[in-house]
């Protein structure tokens, strides 16, 4: 296997580093034109499942820029067949579930994975991927609760109402549907780990349309319990939600090695709430890659800023990378955080 | 004028009160089977602009409830034709702005409101609910931001990208529109004020979009002017937004007596954030109107047990009712608050 940098693990783990790593979230994705042509002809779902093109797709964009990490190009979305709950996923709208997940009857539809022999592709794109990696690669699954909300809602929302409303109105349901989820979720990382995945991020999209209340009774101990799982296998665990102004020392204390937040947060603030015992991942608005020169890296400058100087801070965006980002913009941010 | 039932306007101030009070936002709504009745006859903009038909949809819910506040039913997006900002409002999808707001010539198109002229149905409909009421009318509008949000975005949004893109990369033409729209808040607030309304809710929906360096620099100083403005109109205002939990010192520093929180913040934390210095509104999930009553009641009791006993409550949702609740619940809530 090729020699690893590894900025990236060194500051998940809050060593100090020569230069502030950086990865981008959806780095492999539309605003590149060779994976707009790929995209031509394949569907995102093909690239998924065909370990091949997963891995071709991962390297894309660290044949461009001088990224620090990869992240295995999938989708959150991709287990929920072999769960039991087959869906699309619509150009522009995101997944579209077949039956959404409304009654206590439709969470005992749903079943364990055996990630082996339910998602072969994804082990062997990881596989693939560490003999060409010289960055460290980063396996993905969506949480527990963000799997749950696409499942009640039925695909996207803009409140997840439907879910707010399943979970006061089916406490018990609810509470049955995160365990089966959290314990697909620990079966997945637990494979793409063994695979080779050398750090892994849970994506908790949704979690911050939730009351602080809820939470803390029906998502946060599927977590600790999930976070307890994870320890075994000794690799870097990032916890990242948006919207979590109001949920970040929850996330804390669920789990999690390093934890990522969005662009609405201050991240000196989000540094002073956490504590030194985790690291921050983030987190420059997305929309900051559409503006001029000189503000990108004002705003760039400004985050690295509110990390601080103290170690554990992987820089990112605060959501995925919007598509109709400038190639000159990316790598810009790359160099200016590099040089900083 | 008939006799008024002040308990709403003594929690605005701070001033205790027998019960805490309780008003819903869109209380006057689809979730009314007269209102929809209404809506098979009448299109909303008709229900706007028709002082007799806005006026009899605002008193709708109060035949219903004991709720301790009227809100003028109207839109946020009223003011947007006379402003140069023609539109159309979709059911079920919400504004659409016929010419995005997207340069600077964009902004210099668009021109200062003379409300009297402009909207005098609204404030003929304030003037004839004033005469019908026993309890206090909010008047309202939506706030610069969240003015700006649509114009710019052309209507609703999931996470209002272009409105962030526009603020970076044009922060002057930005700061011209915010300043025009403040002024347009400020004439529309006055004459509602003039014309009787006894209290102002100024809807800064979307600001929880932004990061708070943004706010700070391009919202916060026209916010703060504008509520300087205000103050000479001796009513109280309520300052909301939705998704706040990293902005809330900064919205209290901007100006209101009421600070609006949603669901995604415990009320108590808000309130040791906030400080004794105003009142708060909120904060109970608009979904627990549909769950079961024994869980409606105890969400009531913690959202009040969070208030704390200090005077300067006024309950609300933390966003507009649900269309499919049931009237039954909505009696349950208040009935619970009044009883608590």
């Amino acid at each position: 296997m090729p020699e690893l940098q590894d900025r990236f693990l060194r500051a998940c783990r809050r060593q100090p580093v020569d230069r502030t790593p950086i990865w981008i979230m959806r780095q492999a994705g539309r605003y590149q034109p060779e994976y707009r042509e790929l995209r031509r002809r394949h569907t995102m779902m093909e690239c998924c499942t065909t370990p091949e093109l997963a891995a071709e797709v991962t390297l894309m964009p660290l044949r461009r820029f001088e990224l620090d990490a990869a992240i295995l190009f999938s989708d959150l979305t991709v287990p929920f067949t072999p769960m039991g709950a087959p869906f699309v996923l619509k150009e522009s709208v995101g997944p579209v579930i077949e039956q959404p997940v409304r009654s206590a009857a439709d969470v005992e539809r749903l079943r364990l994975i055996e990630p082996e022999e339910d998602l072969p592709f994804t082990l062997e794109a990881i596989r693939l991927l560490r003999r060409e990696l010289t960055v460290p690669l980063i396996g993905f699954t969506g949480a527990p609760f963000t799997w749950a909300a696409y499942l009640v809602e039925g695909g996207g929302s803009r409140d997840f109402r439907h879910t707010r409303a399943f979970i006061y109105s089916q406490p018990e349901a609810w509470d049955r549907l995160m365990a089966l989820l959290a314990e697909n979720v620990l079966r997945y990382l637990t494979a793409q780990a063994a695979a080779g995945a050398q750090a892994l991020q849970l994506f908790d999209s949704w979690v911050g349309i939730l009351p602080p209340s809820v939470y803390r009774r029906q998502v946060q101990p599927h977590m600790s319990r999930l976070f307890e799982g994870l320890k075994a296998l000794d690799v870097p665990v990032i916890h990242f939600g948006t919207g979590t102004g109001s949920l970040l020392e929850d996330m804390r204390d669920a789990g999690g090695d390093v934890i990522g937040v969005d662009w609405r947060m201050d991240l000196s603030e989000a540094r002073r709430r956490l504590g030194d015992g985790v690291a921050v991942q983030g987190n420059l608005d997305p929309t900051v890659l559409l503006a001029p020169p000189d503000v990108l890296e004002r705003e760039a400058l400004r985050v690295l800023a509110e990390a601080g100087s103290a170690p554990g801070h992987i820089f990112n965006l605060g959501h995925g990378i919007l598509p109709e980002t400038p190639l000159d913009n990316v790598a810009r941010l790359v160099d200016t955080v590099h040089g900083a």
